[in-house]
């Protein structure tokens, strides 16, 4: 298995950030298999995804009115209503897996591979990519 | 990796469409291995729920009030409410992965494998099968 | 593919049961892969998120609040409410990915891999793990 660790800037915002060139860069050239993605942190999570469109904020808004950052967490340390930076990753996991053939992402038109980053205390964030060749 | 694309009319209406059958047969005869489900569509996503039991209409009803079909979406074209399809593959993800032991999918009793398409604009969806032999 | 499977005592409240301990087991020594965990189960699903610090009750308080355990549901059967536990693994899916390197699993300081399970009417749970090696 090949596998490396990108580093992304997600700065001090909740963020949708765009892995896909990255992604596409990591299998050129590796044939075909599958792309694992993960990311080894407790409060992001990767989404495939149209970006550019208006979705990418469609989504941050959606979290907000699903997990909204108020009082109601036990979890509490850092910003107020961190607690629900923790509770994203069950419903937007730290893993996608997408097919590779010929070296290609066999990603649809509109679809992007997403980081989803709502901790606003972590501006660097850790991607790892892995490719199996199946 | 073995991999190819089967086509599903999911028609015009919001649907949950079991892919179990077809799994099934694309896994026959491999073996042991992981079999790797992908919807190249960014309206789209798969789901490993029960069905026939009123579950499969649950998860539609439920999929209606987190992400209602009304004006908040910034991404705005097709159906009303359409920008709402788009945020769905963030929680609900356009891939899968089953086990197969001996050519068959590991499935639990009640589980089945489930194309979600939200998206009344689109009646024939694509979805890729992959096979994994670890 | 190496795969087995783990029984796991969830008892008769809802439960996110940490199964990372049980995992970094099953892949020690085997070298570099992805490791596969799934849940046969129809009412369970699996999610990678931080442990003991509270947030474990708080994703249980957040599917209580997305998914609530009322009236509303099609599927009708056992504990009033089970229906929406039929629909927890769209949103919290029942298999997870994992990379490992040299034998450990190569998880964020404060991830954990949990079985999420709000089936209150099944004590003991199945978890298949499978090691792929890419």
């Amino acid at each position: 298995m090949n596998s490396e660790v990108i580093s992304v800037r997600t700065g001090s915002r909740r963020a949708v950030h765009d892995l896909t060139d990255q992604a596409s860069q990591f299998v050129r050239e590796r044939g075909d298999g599958l792309l694992h993605l993960f990311v080894p942190h407790a409060t992001a999570g990767l989404a495939i995804i149209e970006t550019g469109a208006g979705s990418d904020d469609d989504l941050l808004a959606a979290l907000e009115d699903l997990l909204p950052a108020d009082g109601r967490w036990l979890h509490r340390h850092g910003t107020p209503g961190h607690g629900r930076d923790h509770v994203m990753p069950a419903l937007v996991p730290p893993y996608a897996t997408v097919p590779v053939l010929a070296g290609r992402l066999a990603l649809g038109t509109w679809q992007s591979i997403c980081l989803v980053d709502l901790n606003v205390d972590n501006p660097v964030r850790q991607v790892r990519l892995s490719f199996l060749t199946g």
